[in-house]
C-alpha cells in the first residue's frame, strides 16, 4: 500500500482500525451472511448497530437526556436550510434569526436563511470570534447561529467558549469540522448539527443533536423526510437512513472511546495543533492569517509568503506522501485539516516538510 | 460464512463481487493509499469514480443528452417533497398534480403533495393499474405522478408501459424498487427518481433522472441543498455528496454491464418471477393478491391461506437461510423482493421451500 498522509477538509482521514474492521466484515457481519449494506433497516441486525452508535455517540458527548440524536441524509449545508424550516413554525411572521458571521460557513448559513426570516448579522469577523461583549442581538430573535469552527478559514471558538452566558437565546451550532475533538456542554445549546465527513464518518450522514422542546415547531413546507420530530419520534427510521454510513460512524464512535474519549481527543488535537502552528510561527517563509486565540485547531490554513512557490510546494508534499494541502480555492494558499483520525506521525512528517522546504528556498 | 438468500426489500442483496471489490479497496483504492471514503470529493481519484458512474448509468438506461442525471440525498421518500418544491416555482398559486394511486408509495406520495398543492387521483386500485381510458386527468395539471412499482403491495406497471401515450402532460415516476430491472424509454418521462437501496446500491443515495427543461422552477422556500438546477448544474457536488454510496452504485453499474445490461437484467426477472408465481399459482396452500397482468417481478407478496401458520412458516424459511420474507406490517403476510441482485438460485431455493412446507402442512 501507498503510505500517505491525507490532509483533506472531508470527506477526510479515519482511523485504519475502523477501514480494517469494515473491510473484513464486509460480506459478513457478525456471522448474518450478510453485508451491513444489505440489511434491512428495520431488522434486529441492524437495529443493533444503530443503537450502539447512538448510545455511543450519546456517552462520547455526555449529551444529557433531554435532547435527541437524529442520524440524517443531506449534509451540513442542508441543515442551512433544516433548521429554519424546523425551527420557524411556530413564529409569526417576520421571524429573526441572529447570525455570528466569522466565515464563509457562516456566510453560506446567512445566505440560505433568508429565504426563511429576517437574518442580522450581530457580529462579524473572519479572523477571529468577535468578543461576546460587542454582539448586537435581537430581542426575541427566533435564535442564534454561529459556526464554532470555520472549515475554510480556520477560525474557531475556544474551548472555554462553554462558559459563554446567553440568557433566554436558543443557540444553533454549526459544529462539522470539530465535533468529537473537544469537550462540549450540550445543555447550552439548542441545536448541534454536523456533516459526518470530517470527524465522525463518510458522507452522507449528518447529525442532529436538539432539545425535546425544539421539536413540533416546524413549518408546513418542510419535507417530512427532514422534519425533525417525524424523525426523532421514529428513531432516524422515518425513511430508510444511509445505513451503511451511520454503521461507519458507530465503529468510529467505538474507535474513540477505545482511545480515551473526546477528552484524549481534545488533548491530541492541542498537541498536533501547537506542533504546526510553531513551525509556521517559528518561519518567516510561511504566515497565518486567524488571531492566535482563534486559531482551529481541526483545520489550519497558511500561506507561503511567496506564492509563486505554491505548485513546488505541493508537488513536493505530494511526493512525499502529504496529500490534500491545497487551500480552498475561495481563500487560496495551503490548509492542513488534523482531524481526529490524523496521527501525529502526520503532523511530525508535514512540520519537517515545511521546514525542508523553507530551507531549500531561502 | 453463513450461506442465506435475502429476500428483503430494502436496503437489499448486493452482488457479492461487488462486495467484495469493495472489501479489497477498502483500505487503499487502486494504489491512492486512501479509502473511497477518504477521499476529497473534488479530488481526481473521487472526480474519476463519480464520472464512471453517471456514464454507466446513461448507458444502462440509455438517458437521452437532454436529460441529467444527480446523485442526491435523502431517499425516495424525500422525493415526494422535493419535486413539488422543484416543478411548482413557475405554476401560478393553486398548481394541481394528478396522482395514479396504486398503493402504499403512492399513498406516501399523494399525502406529502398536498403540502404543496391541490391533489387529484385520477385513477385508484391497488391490486392492479388501472387502465388508462379510466384516467380522469386535470387539464393543466403540474405533472402526473405515478409509482410504477409498489414495493409493499407488489403492483407493477408493465414493461409495455413504454407504450403509453400521453399528450402535454409532464409524467413524473417513482422508479425506485424497479429501476434497471427493464428497459424503458426515459424520452417519456420529465423526472425518474429512484431511491438505491433496491436494485442500485446502499440506501443514502437518490438518483433523479430530469429533462433539462424542468430545471429552474424551484419554489422559493426549497432548500438549496435540494434544488434540483443547483445539483445539475455542480454535477452533484453542490455540497458533498454521499460518495461511498456513489462508488458502490457505480461497481453496481459494472456489474449490470458485464452480465449484459438491462435487457438482461429484464429476462432474469422474468424467469425468476414467473418461477415463483407459478409456484405460488400451482398451490392451493398459499394466495396472490394482485391482477396477474400488473404482479410485480421485484417485489411477490403472497400470503398463507391459514395465516395461523406464518410464524412457523418464517421460522422454517430462517433455518434455511431465506431471510427477511416477512410481508410488511401494513399488509401483513409474506414478501419475497427478488432484485437484480438476487440469483435465480435464492428464488429455487424459496419455490422448493414452499412445496415442502405447503406439503408438511397440507
Amino acid at each position: 500500500m501507498t503510505h500517505i498522509f491525507n490532509f483533506s477538509a472531508g470527506p477526510a482521514v479515519l482511523p485504519k482500525e475502523v477501514l480494517a474492521q469494515a473491510a473484513a466484515e464486509m460480506l459478513d457481519w457478525h456471522g448474518s451472511g450478510m453485508s451491513v449494506m444489505e440489511m434491512s433497516h428495520r431488522g434486529p441486525e441492524f437495529i443493533s448497530i444503530y443503537q450502539a452508535a447512538e448510545r455511543d455517540l450519546r456517552e462520547l458527548l455526555a449529551v444529557p437526556d433531554n435532547y435527541k440524536i437524529l442520524f440524517m441524509q443531506g449534509g451540513g449545508l442542508s441543515q442551512n436550510a433544516l433548521i429554519p424550516l424546523n425551527l420557524l413554525g411556530h413564529k409569526p411572521d417576520g421571524a429573526t434569526i441572529d447570525f455570528i458571521h466569522t466565515g464563509s460557513w457562516s456566510e453560506k448559513s446567512i445566505k440560505e436563511a433568508r429565504k426563511y426570516a429576517n437574518v442580522n448579522i450581530a457580529a462579524s469577523s473572519t479572523t477571529a470570534v468577535p468578543p461576546q461583549a460587542e454582539w448586537q442581538l435581537t430581542p426575541g430573535a427566533a435564535y442564534l447561529h454561529m459556526c464554532t469552527n470555520e472549515t475554510i478559514g480556520g477560525v474557531e471558538y475556544q474551548p472555554d467558549f462553554n462558559d459563554l452566558r446567553l440568557q433566554d437565546v436558543t443557540l444553533v451550532a454549526d459544529m462539522s469540522s470539530h465535533i468529537l475533538s473537544r469537550e462540549i456542554d450540550v445543555a447550552k445549546y439548542g441545536v448541534i448539527f454536523a456533516g459526518a465527513q470530517k470527524n465522525i464518518g463518510p458522507a452522507g450522514v449528518t447529525i442532529v443533536i436538539i432539545r425535546e422542546d425544539l421539536l413540533g415547531k416546524a413549518l408546513p413546507v418542510c419535507p417530512s423526510a427532514f422534519d425533525f420530530k417525524l424523525v426523532a419520534d421514529n428513531e432516524s427510521m422515518y425513511n430508510t437512513p444511509p445505513t451503511y454510513g451511520i454503521y461507519i460512524a458507530g465503529l468510529v464512535f467505538q474507535w474513540l472511546k477505545r482511545q480515551g474519549g473526546v477528552a484524549e481527543m481534545s488533548r491530541r488535537a492541542q498537541a498536533k495543533a501547537d506542533l504546526l502552528y510553531a513551525a509556521l510561527d517559528g518561519s518567516d517563509f510561511y504566515e497565518t492569517r486567524v488571531a492566535p486565540s482563534n486559531r482551529s485547531r481541526m483545520n489550519v490554513p497558511f500561506y507561503l509568503k511567496d506564492e509563486s512557490r505554491n505548485e513546488a510546494f505541493l508537488a513536493g508534499a505530494k511526493a512525499r506522501g502529504l496529500l490534500q494541502l491545497k487551500g480552498h480555492k475561495s481563500v487560496g494558499g495551503m490548509r492542513a485539516s488534523i482531524y481526529n483520525a490524523m496521527p501525529i506521525e502526520g503532523v511530525q512528517a508535514l512540520v519537517a516538510y515545511l521546514n525542508e522546504f523553507a530551507g531549500q528556498h531561502k
